[in-house]
């Protein structure tokens, strides 16, 4: 049963953890098949060196129920399973610990759009989330995770704008495929890692002019790119 | 003569270098056998690329008198033992001068719960001693210290903060065995880190909400907890 | 065509690779061969592990137009072409998104020159470009990136001052080869780090003397220089 | 001619870089023969990876000259040879540009004595000297930088404070040997980063109490040492 989005799935936990951007067990990724109405993700509290596709765990898109699989999901699938049926055309999602844009989530500060490597993948700042009510905690805390992160991102299109930090938490990134997820979840480390040295230089950096943002995120998306080899 | 303990203590210690948490021969991690009344310790100023179990050094818990083993116990031991006799249910203890811990606790800060990586492991701040006194320096300054940590951690059971800092000096940490006291040392260096980095993003980061706290760390403590396998 | 300059320009983005300035594919090095009227610099988006000398994109110098090589020239070859044109003597340009160099652009601050360290490779401060205006960047940007740079360096040698943040972006730098403008990369990296470290003690650190940074500047280069081997 | 010193000399140099306190060809250690007379140091600008013994510079404690050794000695000679004249039981000196030792000498700032791993190796802070002259850097450069350690370290006992940070420039610190001295380089770099980490947290720490600073000082050092085994 989707063996092939299993295999998928682990190998983008296992990148992950090769791009250091996983502590302990801290950090999973999902992907997701819509014909099959499925999502496979890691399993909760596992080492990643003794991985295999094989444990994966699928549950189903809509009732999250787990559907396959021998070991319990993450904790954290409730998360995903919010952002895959809310955000249109996303086939994976990412969550770490990374520690640069983990310092930002805890800071409770929007990453600023202040350079040309940020606006390479990121159509504006990255957002951060309120801070939760407790409500929102005492009840089905991981959905409502989800829920804020939606909230937060609102009309910006999911895949112009790939991550949200959650307040006090860390970040959720998505991409077309897990494999994107991660790659995403890399670049967001670096520009929080940049944004996080400028601060140092200049507390509260200006971002970049609209001009610029929208010239480099145009050269590596859309129609008119023209970074890379045609 | 506590073969086995000796055997786990000598892991630790080497588990604690093999996390990078030593520097030079800064660091020692200690076992206690409560049955037997005594504490199983790592010798002063000893390499640990040549550390082996027959060189730890075992006290006894009551005198603190060296009972076996051919070299002298770490200079830190008096604080050892007052914890392991102090502190309820703990089982090891460890003691490093890792970078991010022992900055906080050169500033004389606790180290706020801001992120639910904390929660995950600490129910509240990491707390740091208030400075010793000239008396307390002057008198038996290692047992003193270990005094000094009891009295920060006040009534706050042992294992739900299972760390605290000594005022410009560097971080002791416990759990039930000593490869959980070197766990949580890494975690707590890990932990010191994030909060450094938030930190200078913004100075004074507000704290998680009481509920958010309690949520992580129930999610991975007590009867209720869901993170992992079952 | 120009087999030797395509060999030193590969070496020498491999080399920039080595040295862990670049991330991902973001960084280029060019070289210039004045009689031939030919630029030689690395395609663009070509992941620096499969990198070979027959890849290279070879470019007219006047014109900009590809001349020779299978792949498309890296995005950044007008800014290259700029620099090559206008600044007497280089023979090498180097392009990265290094952490310490580029944090300082985006914080739209020159580099200080407040050490002997700095004052060995820079005769003054590292200076950063104003922000380009709207009509430069909708133009030909990465040509007017180039000249903002020039603009910025005024009437100070180029070998004087062997590099120019650009606002917002990232560094820029060159040497008489392409393997000197690595190294050049290298240097500034180091400078921008040092200088970044020195802030976060003191914010805005005074510069050093003019005597200073003349006597370390003069001590590695020109007829005076006594460091080193005759 | 001095072949076990120009052994221990080259060692150490080798050590220094091996510490990872070396960055390019920056760095250098020297040692001193009381009776011969003469100072061994690295020569100046050679690269580490090809060190020999053989290329040791011989030079003579008085005049400064060099009388043995195929290569100039390193640039800083001078420097080596005032402090090696002027600070009476030392018998190695290194110097580096180490990156957190020199971020505070850019920053001319001394490192304030605020945790136990600072007291345990200098007796206090780790000094920075005046900025030097237009005068003292337009004449003998070198000579005049040991003259302003000398003059900075005033009335402290050498070896109770074994390094001085030069404004501007960066460490110069001894022992009674060229290996203790490239020790104490290391202590200093890790001593200076931590007191930039706790900076960061706490931008003007407060010194250790003179109590603690003794009793830690006193536990590795002196005739009432208990550190380590006997």
């Amino acid at each position: 049963m989707l063996e092939e989005l299993k295999d998928r799935v682990c190998a983008a936990n296992l990148a992950l953890a090769a791009e250091g951007l996983v502590f302990r067990t801290w950090g999973n990724v999902s992907g997701v098949d819509r014909e099959a109405g499925l999502m496979v993700i890691k399993p909760s509290g596992v080492p990643y060196d003794q991985m295999t596709p094989e444990q994966m765990a699928v549950v189903s898109l809509e009732s999250g129920q787990r559907v396959e699989g021998p070991m319990a999901p993450s904790c954290d699938a409730a998360t995903h399973l919010v952002l895959s049926r809310r955000l249109e055309g996303i086939g994976g999602v990412a969550h770490t610990h990374s520690l640069y844009a983990t310092a930002w989530a805890q800071a409770k500060r929007a990453i600023p759009a202040i350079g040309t490597t940020h606006a390479d993948y990121f159509s504006g700042p990255v957002p951060c989330t309120r801070i939760m009510t407790d409500e929102e905690i005492e009840g089905d805390y991981e959905a409502n995770t989800g829920e804020v992160i939606v909230e937060t991102l609102g009309d910006i299109p999911p895949m112009a704008r790939p991550g949200v930090l959650v307040a006090n938490h860390g970040p959720f990134v998505w991409g077309e495929t897990p494999a994107q997820a991660v790659e995403c979840a890399v670049i967001l480390e670096h520009i929080a890692k940049l944004a996080s040295l400028s601060a140092d230089i200049d507390p509260y950096p200006r971002a970049v002019s609209p001009k610029l943002l929208e010239k480099h995120y145009r050269r590596k998306h859309g129609p008119d790119a023209y970074y890379g080899q045609k």
